[in-house]
């Protein structure tokens, strides 16, 4: 990332920013590891799973599944060496579809019958975006990304239903039709944008008040981008009340150790 | 098509197609119904949904899933008013991995409990080449796309393995790049080529004797090129032995009402 550092520690690699996590250091993971890709947590009871699983495939865009793990199995294929209850810098416990726990060791909760999802982050395109110089307003103001629950509902699945959540970020006007190329050849880690310009499109009404992560403070002449976003299960778990559920922390991430271009199409 | 209409009718519609699939017009279906997707078909018992949409999330290449039913229905909702037990000119049904019957209705052998998966098929590209003068050769010699079992395993899921079966189409060396530009943009049925060239490189010995489907005369001049292949799910069921199955006979698809560009890649 141009001159955004914010492990502060000169370019740390996926297994380095793991570690820091497991270690307390907390904060929205938006530039950490660049050039690996980011993923979010939605871990269910094995009895949850065919469900969450067919919501995902129901709804590629916001939830792009990128592992599935074994119930009681706390690693993934994504990440080797990582364990998914501790290296998550901020975790959320969901009972009855209400947050009962925000710990950063989710280890005291994990149950024997979870199946984890990981699902893409849009974090995963920034660093195309900042190396084709789009700026990130967040990053650069040190903030977590701006997320939005929309008006848009989800294609339910078995027992899950609920809002297509999207997170947002100011982009320049000329720079948004490149904005929308660089990642709509990412379509795993949720693509081009859903929607670019006025927020009431999406039912949106107040773009200083997020749903979720932080507000972001546009620049003259940005425009307000949105792309569906990997918290889109959390909603529907606030929607759906399954029994339990563990996810991580809006903007608070794994980091992976796949490289970024891993899941960028090839014409 | 360039003057390619296999059913004789000039240029029918997808609802078309599929009453005459119903009607008993058997054949491949590469060039019915131009300009909409066609779709593969698994169907397994609901206690075997898991394992197999969790295959198909593992192996996206040859398994993209365009929709999955509920337990029990035969509607889908790429093609509002077909039947999936009569509408495809062509079913297998299995039982613990053997292939019992090959009937032209599967109505006699539908059970309550089946889940049906609908999986993108490369047909639906073929329209896209074409226009873009890529030659069809299977089309063009009125055959089956050849499709091979390769030597290339499946990540498994569950109880489910297998290796990816694809499928093979003769390209002039000068339009290769082409042909993986224009499917590449299409990822939801199958993207760009696994590989283009030797066939032994897929652990493929003899083009001329497929797996599946027809063989197909190369012209002077022809690359082989390979594409992942929705026939991949039977053969996991070959390999894996489900209780029950049924699945489409190769290269006989569901024609579906979704126009192609539907899953084309907007950059």
């Amino acid at each position: 990332m141009n001159g955004v550092d914010p492990l502060g520690t000169g370019v740390p690699g996926p297994r380095e920013a793991r570690a820091r996590a497991r270690a307390g250091t907390a904060g929205p993971t938006a530039g950490w590891a660049p050039g690996h890709a980011q993923a979010n947590l939605i871990a269910v009871p094995a009895d949850w799973a065919y469900d969450v699983l067919l919501f995902c495939t129901r709804n590629p865009k916001p939830c792009p599944v990128l592992d599935v793990t074994d119930a009681g199995s706390w690693t993934t294929s994504l990440a080797p060496g990582a364990d998914l209850r501790t290296d998550i810098p901020g975790y959320r416990v969901w009972e009855d579809g209400r947050l009962v726990a925000e710990p950063a060791d989710a280890t005291p909760h994990w149950r024997t019958d979870l199946v984890s999802f990981l699902i893409g982050c849009s974090f995963t395109f920034e660093g195309a975006l900042d190396a084709a110089g789009v700026p990130l307003r967040h990053v650069e103001q040190g903030r977590n990304v701006s997320m939005y629950v929309t008006d848009r509902a989800c294609r339910p699945a078995g027992r899950l239903h609920g809002p297509m959540v999207v997170s947002m970020r100011p982009v320049p006007a000329r720079l948004v039709p490149m904005a929308r190329r660089i990642s709509g050849l990412l379509p795993a880690v949720h693509g081009a944008p859903v929607h670019a310009g006025d927020p009431a499109a999406l039912g949106i009404r107040d773009l200083d008040r997020p749903d979720f992560g932080d507000p972001v403070v546009a620049e003259p002449g940005d425009v307000p981008v949105f792309w569906a976003c990997g918290v889109t299960p959390q909603a529907a778990v606030m929607a759906s009340r399954p029994p339990f559920a563990i996810t991580h922390a809006p903007g608070r991430m794994l980091v992976t150790d796949v490289r970024d271009e891993e899941y960028r199409l090839t014409l």
